[in-house]
């Protein structure tokens, strides 16, 4: 819902200025390559696409055979949120969903999940490959000792292994490590990284780590009618959010607000945090009272269906790098007001 | 694993005897849809196939938009043993698998599931179909009433109703009613008629109880690979099949033999039944002891993964028309043999 | 190539003023659908999507069965040009390429192919639609009278008409006619409309003319990645093209950018137009030592394969908004300066 | 249309004998392979499926991207017949159909047809694979230096070769060559050999001559249906197809046969022959009169699309193993007889 940001709107604007080769010649997209590989301080191959829902599924389309099995979280948003991408593009494999209490799967269960396909045998669709969230659908981050464990059994069966980074940045700017130790050094394969949740446009991208894996992706992206002509205008903003480290200051204010947002529930009686608040989204049981409060008064969220056993209604509240102080200020003042008395 | 039956096996035969039109003109093709639809009690569109997969995913296929969901039992066999062969021959469909502990899905989860996807719009793929497995991968059966009630919530949305019957005529010999009662009647609209676990050699068919639904559903079957140029063979199978209730005297004889067992079972010192036996499947935990010993007599079986509470190993036991009461007396001559003592 | 035009650039920064709805909720979406459907004089349903591929696809999908066939050129750009695309997105659907000296089918062969896809019945893909490229990939226009005729053949076998607008505007400018006399007025169902060639920076759209056709698309748009989160930026293009006719003006003056090209190629010693100059584009043979002496003063075209007995080499040449009436003057000089003496 | 010959039949029935285990791990699917193994004189890799189309579709799919192209006769089976059988196996490839008069597609427009999808790039899908049909869809029949000079054109370029052995035991009496020296020793990579139309009751086979390249195959093939539960029935046909050159046997009566028919055609004033006939097909054009009277008589044949200059009317001919010389004479004593007086 937020606008895109100055530096990238600025981008944009440059990059209309001369008749530029069209389908990805232009200087713009060849420079992309190269400034990403520098972030990721490693040889990558990058392709900017329009939208998160076609990063994932171009990616695992490309990285899982058509009778092959996805493993993830199951309400991973690749397997709830996407009307079927994955499927689609895939032709015929299967995302096999596995249980996670704060959005995180683990080695055991995957392990074993694995061990059961080869079992099942020509009845069960092969392992194909592992599909992680960082940051999770519940705001929480692997760390990397997690991401390396899963990556290593998904190694030992030869599975590669897609990041879905729609909120990447976040999770980056909360674990405070380099993007090299957060993706291919603890295993990660390919990665889909958001930019348009945290400042841009419309620009994502799909980023190799292993060039070879990329074979003939290009294809696979025009097939899906993924190919912008005039792709300097993606690559521009994928270069303007790299630049100074645009992606990592957007992050890592939304971090902050959403800490912030935390911090400040915590003194809501009756109100109970429901997972760790580790990126730029904040799950929380609230009294009825204090919902239809807030609602009234336009602030903006879901009411999220939550499993547990609280009193009250969950929502989510989600932070950007165009939230201010005062705008989380405004909403606490109102959620800590006492109720009024009949 | 069983051969085929003698009927069967004469009716394949006869079918040798000339020259006959192929892809289905000929005579054996034209009478099987007028015999099945005095089976079914209403004029039927009927496509013999070859296996019991290609007879469900043609059939979801044929039902289901490419961005819908098949709502099923989350261990349906066409979730879980097919190798992803719905999702294949769907393009994009995905399927919405829900918790039953019997096999039986009920009405008010599949109610709340259909408003939470209608709640979340265009994000989720379109609610596009009701699959039920009868009789069930449990080896339950559901009754009339049960299946009635699922076909109306379905109806309110629109979606088709298609049955997998893979054991379909188990469960007409549990019911006790006509193939009617059991299908149409109770709001079904498509069916996957099994014969090849029955007594046939090879031979499935997709029953279509509203034709109009059928438009062009054999260019699917065509494009799936699945249109036998030599129709004639297996039309004759479904002909025998039908001929003189042949399909209901296999299944009713399998039912007793699986109610034989079951009734033996009980006797079994620390055995437990897991489910309901009401077709041609006994599902049980035994002592691992017990379990052990009718291996080595070489008794063939799966052992199941059961996720309850029992002590022992859980396994399941399927029967047919071929089985003798002297297999099943065999059988539980081991299995009530008190252990040995060391 | 070209940038995109300045009413276009600043509709989109004006487009990110405000925090607004997302996913097609935000007042730019709904505002452009009340325009296009004053554009073609009646209700519209109107989807922006990133590319041309990605609109043809979509387009052909939602109208063509799985088992179906689409009639078109067979050279259209959807079978030559788009990677697979509309197979990809069809799920086992055919194009069926029919000859055309200049890129416009006609309506007795068509009539004759769709009796042969009868006559072969289950064999042979279900006639399912038919796609017109206008203006065509020759740069040719059809005349009113001929879609009619091919509408006309289309209607009577319940086939839906596509057309592949991406030089739409182009195609408008020629014929002189509404915007609705040349799609739904002459029997066009589902229009994909061009912008990203004529001005826009990033911008196509699929257009509905029967809304009830278009029920369901907007799951197949999220399905192939297709639906942006901050759609306001692809709808604000479109308004802005809409806007003031600016997508006519810009059209005409391309049109005639090439028709002056064409005129003075006519000058050209051993020069030859392959094709009538309907729209943006000039087909032209020309000796090879002016298409060598073209190439080397810079001036960027392709080289096209035709089928012609011509001597030299065959070129095409684009012209756009932004072509400059020096631009024309430039390359004609150099065509038409005689060849140097040894 | 003809029955199954009895030594099949009477595998059928010996099939039927035991209780055998399930989906392939029976004795007769195993013992297939190694009899496969020596008949081609390499280990090979064997899958029995139902349907000529399924064998074409699943193999085609299995070596080919889902973004490449098929490159095979433009009138291939394949292509016309198969209802897109193999665009939507292969889910997003295409068949890129290429001119031949006699079936028979040659090498340099292979490889030029390969050079222009190159200079294409990402516009147009990759070059993926190489189908020749052996014999043709003209009856006509491949001679080994002819496939081995495609062959080594695909190979340059790294694409499988596939070969639609539909008729391929007609081809091998034709050619009087070895199984292995008509396939893999002239740089065929996987063939449908086909035994329906050459005895069996329903049984063809996808064989691979690389088994590295049949990885996962089994997959592909349950997904699509393909795999029998009682898969012993398969398997036991073509234990039989094989035994005593049984299908050579067949081939050769059914080539001699139409030998016999093109020689008594020879002899009827106003006939040409359209092809060589090498296989068993004949392919005619004879006086209109003639054909009228011969389908007074009730000899049943196809007529015939062919764009000749011949008057006329073109029909085809197909014999078979069970064509009987019986049925030949009486065939061209109606032909040869002279047109009667008014």
């Amino acid at each position: 819902m937020t606008p895109a940001c100055a530096p990238i709107m600025e981008a944009v604007l440059a990059a209309n200025a001369d008749l530029l080769p069209s389908y990805g010649a232009d200087p713009y997209t060849l420079r992309l390559r190269s400034v990403a590989s520098e972030v990721f301080e490693t040889p990558v191959a990058i392709f900017p696409v329009t939208t998160g829902t076609a990063a994932n599924a171009l990616a695992l389309a490309h990285i899982t055979p058509p009778y092959g099995g996805v493993y993830c979280y199951e309400s991973a948003h690749i397997a709830t949120d996407e009307c079927g991408a994955p499927e689609f593009y895939m032709g015929g494999a299967k995302l096999l969903g596995m249980a996670a209490r704060d959005g995180k799967i683990t080695a055991a269960p995957l392990a074993a999940a694995i061990a059961y396909a080869k079992d099942m045998g020509v009845h069960h669709v092969k392992p194909g490959s592992l599909s992680l969230t960082q940051a999770t659908e519940w705001g929480t981050v692997y760390d990397l000792a997690q991401v390396a464990e899963l990556a290593a059994v998904a190694r030992e069966h030869r599975l590669p292994v897609h990041m879905d980074g729609a909120r990447f940045a976040n999770a980056l700017s909360f674990l405070g490590v380099s993007p090299a130790a957060a993706t291919w050094k603890c295993g990660v394969d390919v990665l889909s990284l958001g930019a348009t949740k945290n400042g841009a446009l419309c620009a994502e991208a799909v980023v190799f780590f292993n060039p070879a894996l990329a074979e003939s992706f290009e294809r696979r992206r025009k097939q899906g009618g993924h190919l912008w002509s005039k792709l300097r205008f993606l690559s521009a903003q994928l270069l303007a959010y790299f630049h100074g480290d645009l992606w990592l200051v957007n992050a890592r204010h939304a971090n902050a607000m959403a800490a912030a947002l935390a911090q400040g529930l915590r003194g809501v009686r009756g109100a109970r945090l429901l997972q760790a608040v580790e990126a730029n989204e904040v799950f929380a049981a609230l009294p009825e009272e204090t919902v239809l409060r807030l609602e009234r008064e336009g602030f903006l969220f879901y009411r999220w269906p939550f499993s547990g056993q609280d009193a009250g209604i969950s929502i989510r509240l989600v932070t950007s790098y165009a939230t201010r102080s005062a705008d989380v200020d405004a909403f606490l003042a109102v959620a800590l007001r006492p109720p009024e008395s009949g």
